[in-house]
């Protein structure tokens, strides 16, 4: 097991891997569902490296902003068990689904316990289970509290053109929450729980900002002490089963670092004792991750031998 | 991240493992579809960790054989890439099946691509893979081999006993077989395939051997170098997201390190760079592994801080 | 093929069959989900017989109105394929689902394309067809005024606490609808389609005004022209394939007439050239479907030989 | 209800039908899973009725004999409720499945009992049902001595080249029957069972002497009297909802009469109380439904009005 690379090997490495990445020109197509992913320009690339001792090293757009969208689930997740620990797994698995994000067939087989906190019916279940009765901007305050304190930067915020814009078209996530109420997974009205979720999803970040908020998951010594090492090892473990929906597997195999992707094409990864790392290109691959972004991961995770699964 | 405790520490603690998991006597029970599974003790135990250096360090009934049925599949998979290479996977996917072992739903809805080489339909395509042509016996020779290498140790045999047993009653695989070569995902005649994977899982280890058979997939340096590193990275990735059914992600969780199990009651798993530690107890928990032995894999990695997500 | 019995022995037979039901007294459990249904006291029983000539034969208790829940699926698609026709057909299948009435399951698979008009996601569709972008009164209007014409009976109306309390806790439609409306199958607002959906489904009615009412579908000569042959052909196609949900073989199988039921316990049949049956009991069997209503089918039908597959 | 046309309207309505057909040249494509056949030339149909007063009216190649492969299950099915009565149905469902004919999806979700006895998995079971025990060719002189019997007409034999072939490349079946082995649902060898399934289906007949074996079902006066009304009534019933596996809405939709297809391109209708009917044709649509032959029916239905759904 090696330590990895040094500073300077590792930032010279990047600033190819962001011309190599350039100058391979396939970017996939940003996601199309709402206006605000649709029209980002796809030929757009970033990658932030928090390492141990404080340094973020990166390469390409990495002062650029981006919705987070589903990378926030991570951070949801760690407020959630921090709020109420282990009695979120009551309404919640922790297996991959074997389907897509969206799907809402397991949720059927399963009488509406969602199969992970990662798919949207998981992620819907734990926004839930943070908002507790009480009102969205008090939830969505303690998610951007969190970012802002692991990352150690005020100026992270929620986009509301976007959440509005996915309020506006999101049916099939109207339909998994009611879906959900019919089985008594929903505590909250659901369009309450909805509208928190889009909020956070809806959250920008740079990959700077992102890369230094996982540094909590990555448990790097002078990282802010926001969750226990227990959590953070179980939380990373989440994130390796079924961090990529059902891209997952193939992630762990080609990159071996858990991982949390979300559809405005942002990746972020954990080297565990070594490394927080975030990667964004808004193009996606056929299972709805930036394709760039996971060609980026492999690349990284090779020249630095951070698998988890052996240097 | 840690190194690990000392060789003393570490039996100490499995002496006292074993002996607490014998007081708490919550068994489980024995797979009970062959009588050859069905008729063992349930009440047995077995734990070895073959550690860099050389040391193996056991507790319980680690010189016992018992059948390792599916942990048979990781060795027959690394025998497979050894020889075709990435080809495989043309036949076989990468990713957690969100369902039972021996579930047909999937194959189905994947027109007979299994979802990944540990699931029996996977295996079953693997094993067609290394037989390529050839009579069984070599094939058989071939995975015999390999283990007898891997753990420098030729006492290492078939039950032939059992493979008959399973070959007499397991219609359940005769209709997955038949149903791949449906799907012309079976290139030798299905008996056949079915006589070499019956007689695979058939191969009886005691834990010490298991765990130095392991070692390859560790990285171990003093380890034969039997496969290359990214191949154990990669063959690691997949039992860590596959490796134990519609359980992966519960023992992704609670364990976080790569594993195999069988319904033998054996498990497989890896520390990569650190150890390959074997269990055995025959009782079965609801996903069809061990019940003790998974207990046991869980406070071995808390003792241990050995998790690849994190001391 | 015999014409049935005289009005006498019908009178006879059906007023010996409610005594017998009665005293049999296994009545099974009325629909629990929203108040106005469970409530209903479950040892009721009531049967109209409307026959060519223009007699009714009833027995027990045919002047209780009940609330006819999805018995109004079969006038609202008569209402829209007098409306627009075949074009219905791009937007529903016509084949029976082999799931349960509310099953999102099948949807998933066909894409948002529900198997057919009877269950729920489809009568949905079928609703929002017939609003056509207008007000919810209107489309409302159309079908009760299609029943009051088909039963010669102005005396029909909708249970307003009926539509609130559905639509207070129908998530699992409100999941439908909008899982219809993320395929683009939906025309109208979720809410504005449902709306309407759960006032038809409201409609109060007898047995005897039922009975009355299917007499467009039985092809009676006296009954009033609202459809063409043709058209009562198919629906009644529909009813015995797709009529009782799931049950819908069975149905077929014992009874052998097209028929649609009910979640408040009502059933119409249909004998074509012959009769116009409506049956109403509030405990439903494991099908949904009414229990005593299903086995005073199966009486009826044996006694009058109109099974449309021999007598 | 009209009692159909004369016999020489009808005699010259299947002439003008076939020349129709002809020359529409529209064909479909004959099954292509074993040579014999896919070698039959698809620009072939024939249609024959056989009426109440023994006259049988026929247009197209009347005399050629097909393999009616599925069409038998109605025959077998026949013949094992002669032989165990209602017991069968502990076995096989009654409902329509919602899935093409050989799928294995249905059978793990109803825990290896099939859904009706006309898909594959639920004619392997009757088949198993009328084995019993016995040696294959007991139970196929049963099935052809059925056959014979009913049509009067003792040239009906089984093409074993066909059945051959079907034995050699049938590893769907042979999943499926392995399948209902694993579920306990199989009570012969399954090879025993297979065999005797694929001679069944391998009859080859005449439309001419399908039609008159149809009578039985349609209970016509002069028809042998080999199973009762009720029975027939049954049968009748299962073939209206489950006869055409995934196509069997539409069918009712578009014909209204109770059939079951063969893969072969044979069709086997009933009109209760007028006529039994047969038409063949090879090349099939979608369904797996002889594609001429359901047009044929359609047209023949609507030209006599002998929909079971009105006239």
């Amino acid at each position: 097991m090696t330590d990895g690379p040094s500073h300077d090997d590792l930032q010279d490495f990047l600033t190819d891997l962001d011309a190599e990445l350039r100058a391979e020109a396939d970017w996939g197509t940003p996601a199309g569902y709402i206006p605000e992913l649709a029209d980002v320009a796809p030929d757009q690339f970033a990658i932030s490296v928090a390492l141990a001792g404080g340094r973020v090293i990166s390469a390409g757009a990495h002062d650029t902003r981006f919705s987070i969208q589903s990378v926030s689930k991570v951070f949801t997740l760690a407020c959630v068990l921090g709020r109420i620990g282990d009695q979120l797994w009551r309404r919640v698995g922790r297996e991959p689904s074997g389907t897509s994000f969206d799907s809402i067939v397991l949720l059927e087989r399963e009488q509406g316990r969602p199969r992970n906190p990662f798919i949207n019916a998981g992620a819907i279940v734990t926004t839930d289970a943070l908002l507790d009765g009480r009102m969205p901007n008090l939830a969505l305050s303690e998610i951007i509290g969190f970012l802002r304190a692991a990352s150690e930067d005020a100026d992270i915020h929620i986009y509301a053109a976007v959440a509005a814009s996915e309020e506006r078209t999101g049916y099939r996530n109207v339909a998994l929450a009611n879906y959900l109420a019919s089985h008594k997974n929903l505590f909250n009205p659901p369009e309450l729980t909805l509208g928190t979720y889009y909020h956070q999803c809806a959250i920008a970040m740079t990959t700077d900002q992102l890369a230094r908020a996982g540094r909590v998951f990555a448990g790097l010594p002078d990282a802010p002490r926001m969750i226990s090492t227990e959590r953070a090892r179980r939380i990373n473990a989440l994130m390796m089963t079924c961090g990529h929906y059902d891209g997952s597997g193939e992630f762990a195999f080609g990159v071996g670092l858990p991982g949390k992707s979300g559809v405005g094409g942002g990746i972020l990864m954990v080297a565990p004792g070594r490394a927080s790392i975030a990667v964004w290109s808004p193009g996606l691959n056929r299972y709805g991750n930036s394709q760039v972004g996971t060609r980026a991961a492999e690349r990284l995770a090779r020249f630095t031998g951070w698998s988890v699964f052996g240097g």
